[in-house]
């Protein structure tokens, strides 16, 4: 399907036009700007117990000078009102007016609007508002207008800047200007308190994330507050992984919020002889988006973990897509890039896409891989695949498209002598956390990543109309996979074995390559079949411990029609975790660990998060794979619905796309569906004829029937499993 | 005498050591950041009849997240203090510490101490004081440490990433952190009030800078301050370029100072009936430098326009070298090249000129010339040339050189198929203000501008230890110099062509290559002579206005020994402001003008700047081609004394070095010279054989002498004239 998407988009150039909200006022900036700047507010706020505990990689910063500009073409004179975030100028044909104006009356006819702002501590940004003048993102943005002047005061006609469309998210209100954002919050009480002396231990039923606040707080003294995913995290004073300490001087009693928000399940709190806390309670902090996806079966233990898989992407999104909630509260390219996955079948919320793609990938000059991680470079690359998948939005791509170029010539030169990528210093090459995983030479896995980068480069070059890039990343891209093949497949394992060590193949086969090798199409149906039975289903290849990458083993065992087999693997793996009391999905799951064991990681007792963005795949598999909605053009234009039960007696649920939703029931007998947008083909098995009032179903072979679906329309297909 | 510095260099390979203030503890930051940020605030307060005037370039910003880090030695174990701008953490040996600590005692033993800082709206900085551990230019510091560290907790052991030394400048003082610097203020009172009905004009005296300061302010109503660096500019309330309005409800009397500092002479105050104010004053606000330099002479008229020269140099040396004081009050670099230049030979403030070389480079990617203008990134390129002669600083060009490297290769990537630059779309050809100057085609100024930079290049690929780089560079100067005389020299006209269009040389001859190719030393001495004499000394070439391109062209004339004739220039060209009332030295100066003429530029009536840091390059000639002073290899190692009285009876001043002054005292009969530091060799022409007691005197022949002078000692030369 990807592949004959990318065919579509190269060949028949079939791409949406933008969706411009005209008329309605809202704060602009440069593209990225706000979004790099917020990032620096978030990945700052990690702490270690108590210690500020920033990233490692290089944190780039918003344009302090920015120029805002569009022409209007008015039938009457208009009055318009500006707000700025800095400092600023206004110039009506490019002549400056004196002062700092608060109105501006632009005459009728023709006129040029240029705003100019400069900020160093939050986003240059601005918002104007008039009876139809308003800021939105048709205006246009540059952080260089090389506008000079000659020596009679004449402005240079031919300045060669780049102007940009401006960036904008949901800021419609002048009084709330971007700088002034916070996620949303709601007081929520404890399931559970209880104290002992001057301790106290508090329970919030599930896991959670916010600000802990102390009511009736009154005294002398210090109160130090230990937060736990578990409650042996919380009681564990020495080595739990986050806290508080505060010094109390209250004679009145009062309400104290904690000035960060953390996530925890339990808090355990101790004070001195001299304090007294009433009750502890919190504010509950979120980002608000709706779940627009939903997904219903017979089976209650599944309904549970989509439960639990939903809440806890919604955990995990926030200001940005975050690795976890505990730790590390950071933007991570490959965390995030799954994240995106299930965002399409749960939130559709596109915003936080594009912000996590730009903050991630900052500003130019890159001097490191993303996250420093070779192959989280590669899944912000495929993040923009799917992104354009998904959405059909191409005035992202064009005005990203600059900084996909120099990653990826930054990928390109970085090549060994065989046209390879091996680990230079500086670059980890991460791949999964698993005991003993060679990360030398040149590692199958990476290259497969490059590969489908460079397909998307391709692609992207068309949008942007790059008809040379697109030419050389084609060839670039067909030349590696070649190689891929050349150098990794190994006829006798079925697989393509893990690196190539001095120019020798090493013996060892892993999953990541061949599983990936799958969901890409690169893999002939013999080929298919071979790494599915001696690599997927073959115990004796390491296992996979974390769901990160059962993520993607998963998905490919689905896209081989394997949703039995997975349907099982779902119970019990993630059934595994539900079993042992999780409320939320883990960074790492080993079924053969016991106890406080699941709570561990980075040599420390409590290292584990119990609450990670990569645990919820579920999410995505059952709307992908088992509703079987996914597009087949950009933006959901056509897509796919082939609903497959896999062992489930019924199924039910929604599938978001940009212009509504797509409704599936599929029971043994029947299947209905209905969408509010997009041209839609069902297709589906069955072992008799089916009959659909009102459509014409087509019989391709092989027990496999399609139907067209046309929106708002509801069809009711009767069929036999 | 440049050529044989760049052979010297190239070749023997003679550089100095870093010299670093070892046991004073200061606060560090990236090297170039608290630049960036320091001229980022500079260039934001510029206004135009109250309206912001930011730059129309790009501005740069620091790096928010910085880690600094340094390995000591200890004896015994050790307390040491911290102190940060912005949020932070400490690590000892690779361990974060718990929470924000104040002190941190290292044991004794080999340790390694790192701090990470985060800031937005200042430049993370950090100080650190203890018995002998100390903040200074010896720590090391990234914006991307890479440390990243497997599931066992183990740090990364290759991270790639590349360390600087630590930037400084002279913030001793703990409490007085970099974010505070604030140039220096002291009251001044005026030469002359005026006080008209509810107006006022104060007068002080001559050309100042700094906040203006109303008494005894009372009452209720308005005021206006209107600035004028001439009477006519300040009376003129509806054309005057800079003002401040404010409106007054006081009671009772106080004082005010405006927020904003402005150049004047004069300002004219107009304040509604009930607004009361007793008096005006000002806090002139200036950077403490002191004047190392001197210079005396038997001609008054010359040592009132050194004065002035010197005074006007001062006026624009501020947080950074400016172009002038009422306007633009931004750095430009073709400007700040002269001020480098003049400052060896008045300030010697090695700190100025790295500062306002960081701010301009700014940071990576270059998505333009240095202020727009293709000369000024070459200039960029001769700033960093003169700095290594004058100061011998490595470190400087060693944490620069990447900096330069993407410079150039912006330029190199521009060349067109002749391998000549050519102005493109976004690129400014300034050269000069004149009247009808093209700028079409490929210009021979800017080629040899070009030549200059690859050959400091080479230089600092040397100094960079980039061997490859440093071949590479020579190779490509060599090649443009061929070019240049191949395609410009023209035999007949005994003259470089202004250009070439379409690949033909035009027929027009103007000074700027012709001048620049004699002290660039491009020239045969055939060549130099035609030049003199069909370029340099001929009026029908287009004359020069601006004291700008004077600078260059008295520079080739001394070049040529014609110092009696360039003296004769300067009291004609400088002397001529002086009779208008000049109290500084103007952006343009032209003879023919009349009246308030002279204060009108760029289509406004008091665009001039009459303040402007190129009209104080008396100061540079007559150091170093009167004095007769200049290094002959990296910071006065060695240098030339070579004193020429151009037409003086006498002379005598002071040359400032890295290490202290030289003095010449020179008369038609005797010369005096006593050196500070360095190996010199005196130079000069006799009509008698001289004599020096206790100093051997070489017979040069031609009837020119040369002496060698010791540091320390005081020669007394009796010769004739």
């Amino acid at each position: 399907m990807k592949k004959s998407f990318i065919a579509a988009c190269l060949l028949a150039g079939i791409f949406f036009a933008d969706t411009l909200k005209a008329q309605q006022a809202t704060w602009i900036w440069y593209p990225g700007d706000f979004e790099i700047w917020l990032a620096n507010k978030m990945q700052n706020r990690r702490t270690e117990r108590g210690a500020f505990f920033p990233p490692f990689w290089r944190l780039d910063n918003h344009y302090v000078l920015m120029d805002f500009h569009k022409v209007f073409d008015l039938p009457a004179a208009e009055e318009v009102t500006l707000y700025t975030e800095g400092e600023y100028n206004v110039k009506l044909d490019s002549k400056m007016l004196p002062g700092r104006p608060a109105k501006v009356t632009i005459p009728a006819g023709r006129h040029k609007l240029n705003i100019k702002v400069y900020s160093l501590d939050k986003v240059p940004a601005i918002y104007v508002k008039g009876k139809t003048v308003v800021s939105d993102s048709s205006w246009k943005v540059t952080y260089e207008d090389k506008e000079w002047i000659d020596a009679t005061g004449m402005v240079s006609s031919q300045s060669g800047t780049q102007w940009l469309s401006a960036g904008y998210w949901h800021f419609n209100d002048p009084m709330s200007p971007p700088s002034q954002f916070r996620l949303s919050v709601e007081p929520q009480g404890p399931a559970r308190t209880e104290r002992k002396g001057q301790s106290m231990t508090v329970d919030f039923g599930k896991e959670t994330f916010g600000f802990i606040k102390l009511h009736g707080l009154k005294g002398q003294g210090a109160v130090s507050i230990y937060y736990g995913e578990s409650l042996e995290e919380a009681q564990s004073t020495t080595t739990c992984e986050t806290l508080d300490h505060l010094e109390i001087s209250a004679a009145a009693a009062r309400d104290s919020v904690m000035p960060l928000s953390k996530a925890f399940r339990y808090v355990h709190l101790r004070y001195d002889k001299g304090v007294h806390i009433d009750s502890v309670s919190m504010l509950y902090e979120y980002l608000p988006v709706a779940r627009c996806g939903s997904f219903r079966c017979s089976d209650e233990e599944i309904n549970r973990i989509w439960d639990v898989s939903a809440y806890t992407l919604h955990l995990n999104t926030r200001e940005f897509f975050i690795d976890g909630i505990k730790r590390d509260r950071w933007i991570w390219s490959g965390d995030a890039y799954q994240s995106f996955l299930m965002n399409y079948y749960l939130f559709f919320d596109s915003p936080s896409v594009t912000r996590t793609l730009m903050a991630l990938r900052g500003k130019d000059p890159v001097s490191s891989h993303i996250n420093t991680i070779m192959d989280y470079t590669f899944y912000w690359f495929l993040g923009i695949y799917d992104y354009y998948l998904y959405t059909g939005n191409e005035t992202f791509i064009r005005q990203f498209y600059p900084r996909m170029q120099s990653l990826i010539n930054f990928c390109l030169q970085r090549r060994n002598s065989n046209g390879l990528l091996e680990g230079l210093p500086g670059d980890w090459v991460f791949i999964d956390w698993a005991d003993g995983l060679s990360k030398q030479g040149e590692v199958s896995f990476e290259q497969l990543l490059f590969c489908r980068s460079l397909e998307t480069m391709a692609l992207c070059a068309n949008i942007a109309e790059d008809t040379q890039g697109a030419a050389k990343y084609r060839q670039l891209a067909a030349g590696l996979r070649t190689k891929i093949f050349d150098y990794y497949w190994d006829e006798d394992k079925q697989a393509l074995v893990h690196s190539r060590i001095n120019g020798q193949p090493t013996p060892y086969v892993t999953r990541y390559a061949n599983m990936f090798s799958i969901f890409f199409n690169y893999l002939n149906e013999a080929q298919k079949q071979g790494v599915k039975e001696h690599v997927l289903l073959n115990d004796s290849v390491q296992q996979i411990t974390t769901p990160y990458m059962r993520f993607y083993e998963l998905e490919a065992l689905c896209a081989m029609g394997e949703q039995d087999y997975v349907r099982k693997a779902i119970k019990d793996y993630w059934g595994g975790m539900l079993r042992l009391g999780a409320t939320s999905f883990w960074e790492k799951y080993d079924p053969k660990e016991k106890g406080a064991e699941h709570y561990a990681m980075y040599g420390r007792p409590f290292g584990r998060s119990l609450c990670h963005a990569w645990g919820a795949s579920p999410v995505y598999l059952l709307g992908k794979y088992y509703l079987g909605v996914r597009p087949t053009s950009p933006g959901y234009a056509t897509y796919l619905a082939e609903p497959v039960l896999g062992g489930l007696q019924w199924m039910e649920g929604d599938v978001p796309t940009p212009d509504g939703n797509i409704h599936v029931y599929c029971s043994t007998q029947q299947i209905r569906i209905k969408a509010d947008a997009g041209r839609g083909t069902l297709r589906f098995k069955s072992r008799s004829k089916p009959v659909c009032k009102g459509a014409a179903i087509e019989d391709k072979g092989n027990g496999v029937y399609e139907m067209q679906v046309a929106q708002g329309k509801l069809y009711e297909v009767s069929y036999r499993l």
